[in-house]
């Protein structure tokens, strides 16, 4: 299965695993006639499934497994005693070149660091980083880190950048992304060293892509750049403050239409189009983070989303495998550290 | 003036300032009648709009300013050559005690260094902070720091709790408000250095209000606690993905009414609750940036707000000071230390 397009499936990761995983990955099947999957997971759960699915199965390998991670573990215990574990051999499957990419919907912290300490960084990445796209006013944006680095220096947001850039090349489909680093104001002078020095960086620098400059915490959702780069903590906190505010906003509305009769019959006629408004901003929509800066793809559904969602980050694996977005990532960072030694030499 | 309620307003500061400034005086008027009005300004430009209002003009007094600091003015140069600016003689009357706050719709940098040279840090406080409130799914919560300091420690994040705190207590009428600190998780191990010490210290301090924990980017418009403390990064970052995450669910919205004409007919019969969502989330009844921390109240109104939306932050300056915020914050203060102290000493 080396040649060609197979993703590997941990189908006991997820709160409706397995059945949301193999129906996801048949979604994904009519999408991507080209993909193969593979399956680890408990044969007596999984194989009743493939076999409703013929069309599914015919593209499917299943390989038994015994143990699962669970939700509880903690990353190091996962690491320790997961070695059978359905997600361990998912990423094995990677590692082994029998699968070109592993999507799961288990525990993030234990994917995490199985998906590191199997995978291992990239050269020239010192911290891989958490991606995840969304809508914006423009189009779609890609942002990171989303939490997998609390704290980080202006080598680690560099970084970002070109993983972020490729993604937006990969799976955004856009040809040349702006990058912008995420600040408490655009002008120069503003923000702690780590952004400043980092922004210094990219100006010099001759890498795909446009660096932008500073963007602000309203330019996220605005789309001013393709790819907004920040540390773990701001971009977790940011990414989860602007899903709290769609929440506020909707129930808000929902209120709303039920405060009269009228209102709510408003609401009744405008219903076909509320219902177009929800499917624009459907969460299930933009699901998948991915562990980028890995010797790998590696994807992280949402644990509690269905077969659609499940779908959708399995076509985020197939994105990036299938516009080369570790090549493109392993040449960029050449370029990057060629540029930096030329610098440091100069000096 | 110094018994009683005097605030001093810098009449120049602001789009449409002075009128906005005299406008939204004469609407605080009307909801505080106990209140006296300073206006700091050019009397040639301020004179006939008061004379126009003889309600305002009877509890009000005007001093003639021959200069004013403009938006593009830094910090420093407002601090050395703004000292006879309509924004410095505001400030330098609450120090004088001739008012007991201050309201300033200018140059947020310059209005935060004047206010810091004049009025000086409060005793056991190392930073001050700008905190603002707004509206959440339970009522109105409170986050600071929102930009005046990029990096913080332990102490900074502690201290702004003990802020905050007082704030919710003053303004928002909360009788013991639950503190929580952002961060990336709500267990104990998760985030940097900066946010589990002040957790510990929080813990472990007998201090007006509820420590909570932890809460995360989706707990600020979930209202899950009156009081968010974070560092000026992540605060400012989180309050601007909030306010554009809001923009473009409004822009979807739009664009939903308009996709159909039925749809049309339904916002036309929404129309009226749809004001009333409007006038529930309006940034005008939200403005008021409070900077924190320094001996004497001193609230930031929006530059582009009007006049309604300037008697908005002159009422948080006016419940700040009817509700003793000053005198709030010295006791917590007293307290705090006396803990730490006592602490250092059992050590």
């Amino acid at each position: 299965m080396s040649t060609g397009l197979a993703i590997s499936l941990d189908a006991m990761g997820g709160d409706n695993a397995p059945e949301m995983v193999v129906r996801g990955a048949d979604i994904a099947r009519r999408r991507f006639p080209q993909a193969k999957f593979l399956f680890f997971g408990d044969e007596a759960k999984v194989r009743p499934l493939l076999d409703s699915l013929p069309d599914l199965k015919k593209v499917s390998a299943l390989r038994h497994t015994v143990s699962v991670v669970t939700m509880e573990d903690k990353p190091s215990q996962a690491l320790r005693s997961g070695r059978g574990s359905s997600m361990r051999l998912a990423i094995d499957a990677v590692h082994n070149g029998e699968a070109n990419a592993v999507v799961s919907a288990g525990n993030t912290g234990a994917l995490m660091a199985m998906a590191k300490f199997v995978l291992k960084t990239m050269p020239g990445i010192d911290r891989p980083a958490i991606a995840s796209f969304f809508p914006t006013l423009r189009s779609e944006s890609v942002m990171l880190d989303l939490g997998a680095n609390v704290q980080c220096d202006a080598e680690n947001l560099v970084q970002f950048a070109v993983m972020g850039n490729v993604f937006a090349r990969t799976v955004l489909g856009v040809r040349e992304p702006s990058m912008g680093l995420l600040n408490v104001g655009s002008e120069e002078l503003k923000g702690h060293d780590a952004v400043k020095v980092a922004s210094g960086i990219l100006r010099q620098a001759t890498l795909p892509g446009k660096f932008y400059g500073f963007v602000e915490g309203d330019d996220i959702t605005r789309g001013t750049v393709d790819v907004i780069v920040t540390d773990g903590f701001t971009g977790n906190v940011a990414l989860k403050s602007i899903e709290g505010a769609v929440k506020l906003y909707s129930h808000f509305l929902r209120q709303t239409f039920k405060s009269s009769w009228i209102a709510g019959i408003g609401y009744l006629l405008a219903r076909p189009a509320m219902n177009a408004l929800r499917a624009r901003v459907d969460p299930r929509r933009y699901n998948g983070a991915i562990f980028m800066g890995l010797n790998g793809v590696c994807v992280k559904s949402h644990g509690g989303t269905d077969a659609f969602g499940f779908a959708n980050a399995i076509g985020v694996a197939v994105d990036m495998v299938t516009n080369g977005a570790i090549e493109k990532m392993r040449e960029d960072f050449a370029l990057l550290q060629a540029q930096t030694s030329a610098q440091a030499a100069a000096l």
